[in-house]
């Protein structure tokens, strides 16, 4: 970049204010300090701008340093850490050590670290805690590093309310807690410094509630897409010589997703009734469930939507059948049959009537499971009552898997009655995943029966088999 | 549960803070009680003591009280009691009355009750009232009941902000309300103690504002079966003797999903027609519309969204028809006569034009229809501004019934010349289906004809007939 | 409106209080006065109540002021202005000259303009200035008027929580903040009285972001439609004398559709390649984009969704392929010609393969685009980190493009090499709209070349080429 680029980028930066010492006008608690002019510092400091602080930059270079909000003032790091009590450190970790010769003018002070890492574990102690170790007089708070600079500059509106603080001194805490509060954002203390490394390693999060899920919809994806390649297509070329790989793109495709979107909707509803079962047992609701019911627990709505995925990928993959080339022509081929052999074809109420039956329980359930989609995104949640949610999720939910496992007896019908069915003696893909939908509905009809149920609801308001009950 | 277990059961729990009296360092507006142990008491506490105030439990034996959050502080009710100014009573209403025999210690406390029944009018008076008669020396406020444990726990980003409190003291109210600010929540002042019951009563709600647009949708799909019933397949069967049953699955639940969901729609936008046609016949804004006309128009969104429900149930109908086994017979037989006729096929330009136009229509209508969908969603809505929100809702929302009308009406065609059409003298159901869109389009012609327009844009600015105009 | 019906009304209004001076249990910061009587001072009176403030209106005729919120008192306006600090304007500003009388009474008073217009340069100056002129002792602050009187009355939980102020006095501006987060909502100071003139025009704007991606889509349907209507419709009249003008519905539809969809799919993912090759080239990323970037990448998400409501359409064209009359009709022909000429059809296993992995690619391809509009939401935005949202709208992006840029070309396969494919010497309309995908798909894999990512990341990280590196 060039001396004459540099200066026409100065024109365009807002002008400093001329006075540059710190504003005596306002009392030392509407006004802040910020250390470090990058993106992050000039979004936080706008945004404290807006809110109607303060706002003092601590830079190296006072006089040449540009592109700072418009109303802030820039100071050297000694005289703006001196006029606020509140010094928001954003800067990067391995700068931190300009912070030392400045131990006098921070004594007391409360330090903000907003730093993040690229990656988990890259230093041996959270940025946090080593902040504190090189200024031990300061009171180090650790908190808005979940926010990025461009929902710190946008606000609260266009992004996550919720900030996470941690820090030891109470007080310390309780002034970066008005300020985010200021600021729009709603934070939550989550205790002492040793919590700093866990909100370091929050933003580098990549969807953990979403892994266990995923990898059992990749499980069972390619479970059954290997079972069925050699079911459908290795048996054909095997026993026929016939070279069919081609229906793997739709045919196969189209076998795998309602097997797993089926099995992931039946595994989203079997810890509940695994829970309720174990209460049952227990004859108490007081003692925790195991961990792994626990974990399982936690991820039922995203098995839910990904069984909605793959049930979506088989309602494109069914609709798009009488476009595919080898429908058309098979079609074709049947009706140039029918007559070149002078057949008479007969019609089948029956069969009408399963192949419509078996359509419009499979349109039913994807209605209500769209449904069930809807209702998990977080303002549609926010905007029902805890009875509609469970309403919701519970009564439809089951609904649903009745009506999606019925679909598939439907669609087996009879065949199981074929031996034919059985190549190489091993069951079809769709009779495979009825055991655990047939299970899990199996299960909870026994639960919703009269005396299971009256039982249950007497243990989750909080009677106790064995007499003790919840008392004040 | 043995002894044994719940031994190994306390082991788990956060060891108690060993000092047993009330922290003497905070002061006592950042200090809390909270009274009861159980879920909703835990959870309570965590939260407080999340957003940094200090918290003590009540409890009978606060030397075996297990199971409570870290930080938090156990006593004995009366000494609890007498540590904070604000009491939040975590019990279930038969237990209330422990409270009497504290009378002294809570005269001027603050009490706030958390309680929520399981059925409504299961008690005389509300619980927070019943609670002021016990303890009439202590201010009751009623509130945080439409919170879940759950999302207390969770605060407020994962659940609704939104808590409603009602009480008669202002002072105590201003107190819960701070508390309320401070925990993340939005609290909004309902007004006196005798609104308790109407708290009490919102987490016993089940949609309410769904329960009339379902029934007409269950109303207008019960009476449209059975009219479709009559003409198609029983008529079939009373005059040719052919069962055609079959057709109930798919056939006619893709004549009634379409019929409702037309009907539905247009129910949606007949309400503000008619308000507009009031307000002009009245000359001005400034009267209440009938009670009934108020209602209607505040089911809107909800008549709107079952439509959207019907139209995305119709088009699936539709779009399976290739695959069923009924229409794939027909079409080989269709085939094979053709053939064995020695028939020649004329394409037919105008047959193609009307088909072709038909399904454009279709497609264009429910693609604004899902769009309709999603801006009514919450979050969509809260990022439009006023007037977008009205563009959408209102010009869109129009142009969706025209659309959708004019494909009905393309459906139809000139079928409705041929006496064929009117079985046992009855019109078809598209031919019913289109009465109530036709008026409310014709009306809303009518509205934006540039005079009557002109007069009604006059009206919604205050404007007056006979001249009275909003002054300050 | 008859007398009688006026009475009638007011015995259904709520009862003033008897009391006509201003209560003097309130402190002054604890009362309001809100001059205006028409729905939104009705609104934001009763809202401030529920808020726990005192409320005075100011009425001409406080004795027959009707319509107002229980609790409120009605004052004249000299009485009403003197009992609170804070005066809410609820008046449109054609009335505001009845201020002028009152100047001594509003001297050193706040008063908040919540007014709009009707009209974008309705008035040579803004409201707020109006207002500051007519009455120069009082500290006017523009604020609040984004909001209708319904998200007022509502709360911040139904509507949006952002409002804006601007004005002169820092102080007066706090005042105001303070009312709006008591209200719950989260306000944000804009600068000074000379913002006001933008926030006015707020309410007005109907959609800005989306009008450039708008004009970009009907311009480019637009063109290919005359293309396409030439290459196709006109061509096969004028070579053949063939009218099949009846393709327009949807033939052609489902031709445009496709093309502006990926147009625009990748002109959502150009910039973004564009600018990391500028920052690249200029080795820093501490120079602004030209205006011309910086304004398409900021319409980035409306691009993306015009793209996918193009493609959702696709898919609803597509589907109803086997239902169109002319496609049901070819069908038949074409079976019957195979018997009349009895001729024998050859199956083709590279032809299946094709099609089924075209439709395939197509059915993955939409699910990530529907995927891609779902992050979109704004609540689901929310609950994403930032690492999740960039992971999903680039990484799940650029594979959304890049699969459906692959079923494009497995559409086209080898129709290139015809001839015939080039009508009048011009390329189809799937060939043109390749280009620009193809060029994104390509630079992208540039930049993800292991040494040129490894450059891009440092520049992000703040290093710079030519030495200046970012530092405290």
């Amino acid at each position: 970049m060039t001396g004459q680029e540099r200066s026409e980028e100065k024109s365009e930066c807002v002008s400093m204010s001329p006075m540059m010492e710190a504003d005596p006008a306002l009392p030392e608690s509407e006004r802040v300090c910020v250390f470090g002019t990058g993106d992050l510092g000039h979004s936080l400091g706008l945004r404290l701008l807006q809110a109607g602080y303060g706002v003092v930059f601590g830079s190296r270079q006072p006089h040449s340093s540009s592109r700072l909000p418009h109303g802030a003032q820039v100071l050297g790091h000694a005289a703006a850490a001196q006029s606020a009590h509140l010094i928001f450190i954003a800067v990067q970790r391995e700068h931190y050590d300009f912070l030392v010769p400045l131990a006098n003018q921070l004594k007391g002070k409360v330090l903000v670290d907003l730093s993040n890492n690229l990656r988990k574990n890259q230093y041996p102690e959270a940025n946090a805690e080593y902040l504190q170790s090189l200024v031990p007089g300061a009171e180090v708070v650790k908190g808005f590093n979940t926010l990025s600079a461009w929902s710190l500059q946008n606000g609260p509106s266009d992004a996550n309310r919720q900030v996470y603080i941690c820090g030891e001194s109470a007080e310390a805490k309780q002034a970066v807690i008005a300020v985010a509060t200021k600021l729009g954002f709603s934070a939550l203390d989550r205790g002492s410094i040793s919590v700093a490394r866990e909100l370091e390693d929050f933003p580098l999060q990549l969807f953990p509630q979403w892994r266990l899920p995923l990898r059992i919809a990749i499980g069972l994806s390619a479970a059954f897409f290997f079972y069925l390649l050699i079911r459908d297509i290795i048996y054909a070329y095997v026993t026929q010589g016939k070279d069919i790989s081609f229906r793997i793109m739709v045919s196969l495709a189209n076998k795998v997703c309602p097997i797993v979107s089926l099995i992931m909707l039946s595994l989203c509803y079997l810890p509940g009734v695994l829970a309720s079962f174990l209460q049952l047992y227990r004859g108490t609701k007081y003692r925790r469930f195991p961990d792994w019911l626990d974990r399982w627990m936690l991820c039922r709505k995203q098995l839910g939507l990904l069984a909605l995925g793959f049930a979506f990928l088989h309602v494109l993959y069914t609709l798009i059948i009488p476009i595919r080339y080898f429908v058309r022509f098979k079609v074709t081929e049947r009706t140039v049959s029918v007559i070149r052999e002078n057949r008479t074809t007969e019609f089948d109420t029956t069969t009408a009537w399963r192949s419509d039956s078996y359509l419009s329980l499979g349109i039913l359930g994807f209605g209500l499971y769209v449904l069930l989609g809807i209702t998990s995104l977080p303002s549609v949640i926010n905007s029902l009552s805890w009875r509609e949610f469970s309403f919701v999720q519970s009564k439809l939910g089951h609904l649903t898997l009745l009506l999606c496992t019925a679909h598939t007896y439907l669609y087996g019908w009879n065949r199981f009655l074929s031996s034919s069915t059985y190549k190489w003696y091993t069951p079809p893909g769709y009779m495979l995943c009825l055991v655990l939908p047939s299970v899990v509905l199996l299960l909870k009809l026994l639960l919703i029966t009269p005396c299971v149920d009256r039982t249950i609801t007497r243990i989750r308001q909080g009677w106790e088999r064995g007499g003790r009950s919840e008392e004040p």
